[in-house]
C-alpha cells in the first residue's frame, strides 16, 4: 500500500460514500465515484454534496501528499452540468504550493469527458516549527 | 409531512449522510447532523465533504422552498475551526432572490454556537416558460 | 489621524478609484464610493471591478485592524443587483480569527440600503515569530 | 476596431484603470496591465482590486464575445504570490456555455510567466426571448 492509499484508507466520510482513490503522485490525485441511488438528491440528480465530496477527497490526497499535514481552508466548486448515473471521475492539480498555503484546482467529469463541475481549494499546511 | 418534508425525503445523499430536516419556512431551513466515525477524515476531524453536505441541504431545502425548481451553480464554503463530535447545525438565510437566480448564506455551527464554517451559494431558477 | 487612516492613506488604488474610508474597529470597516462616469463598465453599470474594489478596501482595512500585516489570499463576491449611480457602501466584518487566518464578509449596499453584492476575503496573517 | 474593441472601448472603469485589451476569440481573451504606483495597497503591492479588475475585464471580454449580453453574477480569486512592478497578464477561458449561464477560469500571470492569481468566474446570459 502506498502513503496515499494509507493516508486515504482513514478516510471515512470519502470511502462510505464511495469514493475510489485511483492513483497519485506529488500534488495530484484522481479518484472516482460510481453513481448510484443513493448519490442523489431531491431532483434525481447527483447531490451537491456527492459531487463535492468527490473533489474534496481528491483535494485532500493531491495536499497531503507532500508529507505535511494539509487542512483545508477554503474550497468552491461550480457545477455546469447535472449527472444522473454512470461514474464520476476528479482529477486534482497543485496550482501554487507556499510554505503555509497552497492551493489546487480539481476538473469533475463524467465517463464520455464532459466537465460536470470544477473546484478549487486552498489549504493551509501544518509545517512543523523549527527548533 | 409538511411540502418541504416530502421534498428533503427524497434527498437520499442528504438523509443517507445523516443530515436531519428541523424546520424551514419560505427562503430558509435548519439541519443537522450528528457526528460519528463515519463522518470523519483522514485527519480525524470531520470531513470537509461531510459540513458541506449538511450546508449544502440546507441550501437546497431553502432555495427550493418555494416551489420553483432551484439547482445549484456555484457553492463556496470557509472552513474556520474543526470539529470531531458532537451535533453540528446549519442555518441557511436567502439574501437575494431574482427571477431566475437567488443566493444562499448558511452558517455551520457546533452545539456550543460556535461557527464551523460559512457557505455560500447560487442556484438558478426553473422558471416555467410563459405560454 | 487614526492608525487605519494612516493605514488606509498609503492605498493608492482604492483612493485613486474613490474609495473613502468612514470609520473603522477592531475587525470592522465601514466604506463608500460615490458612482460617477469612470466607474461604469460596456453595459453602463458599476463595473464587477469598481465593487470589488470598495468591498476589498473594506476588507483589508477590517483585517488589518490587529496591528498585525494579514495578506487577503482568497476572496469571493456575488453580485446580487446592477447600481447606476449614487453611492456604494460597504461593512465589512469578522466572522473568525485564528492565529494565521482569518475571515471577513463584507456587503455592499446603495443608499437605499438595497444589498448590490456580498463579499467573503480570508487573510493570512504575518504574525511575527517568536524569539 | 473589431466588435470586443468596440466592447472594451466603453469599459471606463478597467480602461481607467489600466487595463489594454491585447487580443480576444470567441470565448477568450487576453488582457494586461503595467503596473505603477497608483496600482498599490498600503503594503505596497499590487492591489486585489486592480488584480481582480485585469482578470474581471478579461472576464468580461470572453463572456460577451459571443453577441450576447453576459452579467456577472459570481467571482473568486485566489491570490497566489505578490506582485510590486513589471506588467501582469491575464488569460480568460471559456469552460462551461449553457444557454443562461457560463463560467469562465482567468490566470494572471507576471511577464515571467509566474502565477499571481487564479479568477473563476460565472455570468448569466441575457437571451432575447423567443417571440
Amino acid at each position: 500500500m502506498t502513503p496515499m492509499e494509507e493516508f486515504f484508507k482513514k478516510d471515512y466520510f470519502g470511502k462510505g460514500t464511495g469514493v475510489i482513490l485511483m492513483e497519485s503522485s506529488p500534488g495530484r490525485a484522481r479518484m472516482k465515484m460510481e453513481i448510484d441511488e443513493r448519490h442523489l438528491n431531491s431532483h434525481g440528480t447527483v447531490h451537491g454534496g456527492a459531487i463535492f465530496t468527490l473533489a474534496d477527497s481528491a483535494f485532500a490526497v493531491a495536499s497531503n501528499s507532500h508529507g505535511i499535514p494539509a487542512a483545508a481552508i477554503n474550497a468552491q466548486i461550480s457545477y455546469v452540468k447535472s449527472a444522473r448515473s454512470g461514474t464520476l471521475y476528479a482529477y486534482a492539480e497543485e496550482i501554487s504550493l507556499n510554505p503555509k498555503i497552497a492551493t489546487y484546482m480539481v476538473d469533475v467529469k463524467d465517463s464520455t469527458g464532459e466537465r460536470i463541475a470544477t473546484f478549487h481549494g486552498m489549504v493551509y499546511r501544518k509545517t512543523p516549527k523549527k527548533v
